[in-house]
């Protein structure tokens, strides 16, 4: 008899469940892996960055990824106009603020989103450095979850901080792994657990993903596809496929 | 002695053997994928889409892919570049017309790009259902291929429907496979072939490689290097040249 | 007693142990695959597009590389604020005219380019016939490094010419693989190393980590990952693990 599935393996066999759209405003870099991620965990991607037609992509999806990693106007156009989208639509949104440390305009621009009410914040160190904790804090208090990546991720919710230790060092020679995960919090926002432990299941489900592919990797290139299969693999479906057949 | 190539690795090798330019107007997200795939069969791939250059992009080229994943408005003025370019040179060109389901402004302008006269139309159920079949009725009735991708694939022509059932269930698990298709599409379009027997073909070995390689693939990260040799291999490139050596 | 490192490997090594933050305004196809090839020898990428932002990320950058594989209007403004700004701190920058040789507008550009003074030019034999051997002599004379791809590479330096014959035949058959190099190609620049040393030792490493992946890949798409362990490999970044330990 299989073992019951571990917490997060229940969140992410929800998001399989459920198949949730979710549109990522997202940088060049990261698009075509972070499509792949959402696939590989039975989610549904759209990128569209268009000003005209990105409220109505919204508005069709189930959550929204907002990713700052190559801004230029037309991408700041098309990012007020989906997070009013997401907003109205009461659907959850999360926020990272990609190198908000390299330029003070993107660390203000960050800020600012960061009032706009975000579900969740998915960031790096220097990255929280730059948005500052009073920042933060603030956020946190508001109801948003803040979770930042590094050897240890912490995930701060309005009344506790969680440590999740699971996670691979390869992990970090490879791009646009921490945008991919903002995009696998914000698909398990979609379910109907509470932010907190949906965004903590997805740091963790992430993370086993990560050091089963990084046990078995000759180096950043063969774990790539490694880590889509096991991420493939974390709600069971295959083998819940054999235990329904 | 080899077994003769099946009818649709004579028109993979036919590909390889013409090394066609396909110049292709599509989606950051699929790009260096599509990218891939092309050099994988053997053609070239250009994808420049700055108004200023795509025409000359397109004169020299010997198929175009218009792929509508994610417009802009320097996009529409890409594509109403090329579609005259490659018109005005006899070029075949493809249409892709992603997510017209999604956007109504989007279906409308699929719609008037449809009536602009592509060689062949490669689309889904819900994108076809959003055309209406009246329009792809129409299109078929001026000489366009339609193929329909699906669990079957369905390739319409003027006067016949054929279903091939090549594939592999990750294929859906995977980005860029149907926008990759299309540019496919197009590199057997540019052989000297009917349009019809040029769009079987392709569909057929596309689904032909993705069968063997979901045969050997540990989920949809694996798959994706696997698929590419699978194509690569399509037209017996290593057979072909263990002949000659 | 490991053997002492080659040449190149030591080139490959002094990255490692700078971590060099290499900016890259490289073309859509290229970007994520020139993002891992960076973060596999142990330099960080960005790539940042914005004329607001990219003075400021390449003023905190080790090297610059200006790609010219998709160019727009907005590309065309960030190059010249990332040029100026390059040139301002001292930092070496890297040409790549991609397709110089497809359209007579981009040749031009290409060559007001070389006139502003990059520290070398990566570039194919097409695109050299394009710029026209006069301009390239030129850009020797004033001490840029010429390298130039092939089966055989070719760099030229102010005084002598060295040819480099590592390398592997399914390196042609994978998109953004020469993209890659001049990226590489800047990163080995912002070593302490002279400009022709550097070059050529990034030709090599990056040639001889294609011939051991192309040596046990099944086509072009198995050899993206092994691709990358091997360059991951080339400082020996395992070894040096190992000896610590």
């Amino acid at each position: 008899m299989p073992a019951a599935l571990a917490p997060a393996a229940q969140v992410f066999a929800a998001v399989r469940a459920r198949r949730p759209r979710v549109h990522c405003l997202t940088n060049n870099v990261a698009q075509a892996f972070t499509a792949n991620v959402l696939l590989a965990i039975g989610a549904v991607p759209s990128m569209s960055g268009d000003p005209a037609e990105v409220a109505a992509f919204v508005a069709g999806a189930d959550a929204l990824l907002v990713n700052l990693g190559m801004l230029t106007p037309a991408a700041r156009e098309a990012i007020g106009e989906a997070v009013a989208a997401a907003s109205a639509a009461g659907r959850p949104w999360v926020l990272d603020p990609v190198f908000a440390d390299r330029s003070p305009a993107r660390a203000d621009y960050a800020r600012r989103l960061v009032a706009a009410g975000p579900s969740a914040i998915r960031l790096n160190e220097p990255e929280a450095a730059a948005l500052g904790a009073a920042c933060l804090a603030a956020a946190r208090a508001r109801g948003a979850v803040v979770a930042i990546s590094g050897a240890r991720d912490r995930i701060g919710c309005a009344d506790r901080e969680s440590v999740v230790e699971t996670g691979h060092p390869l992990m970090a020679e490879v791009t646009a792994m921490g945008c991919a995960l903002g995009a696998v919090v914000a698909a398990c926002l979609s379910t109907a657990l509470n932010a907190c432990a949906a965004t903590i299941a997805a740091v963790e489900g992430f993370g086993a993903a990560g050091a089963r592919a990084g046990a078995k990797a000759g180096g950043p290139g063969s774990f790539v596809p490694l880590f889509l299969d096991e991420l493939h693999g974390l709600s069971g479906p295959r083998d819940q496929l054999e235990r329904h057949s």
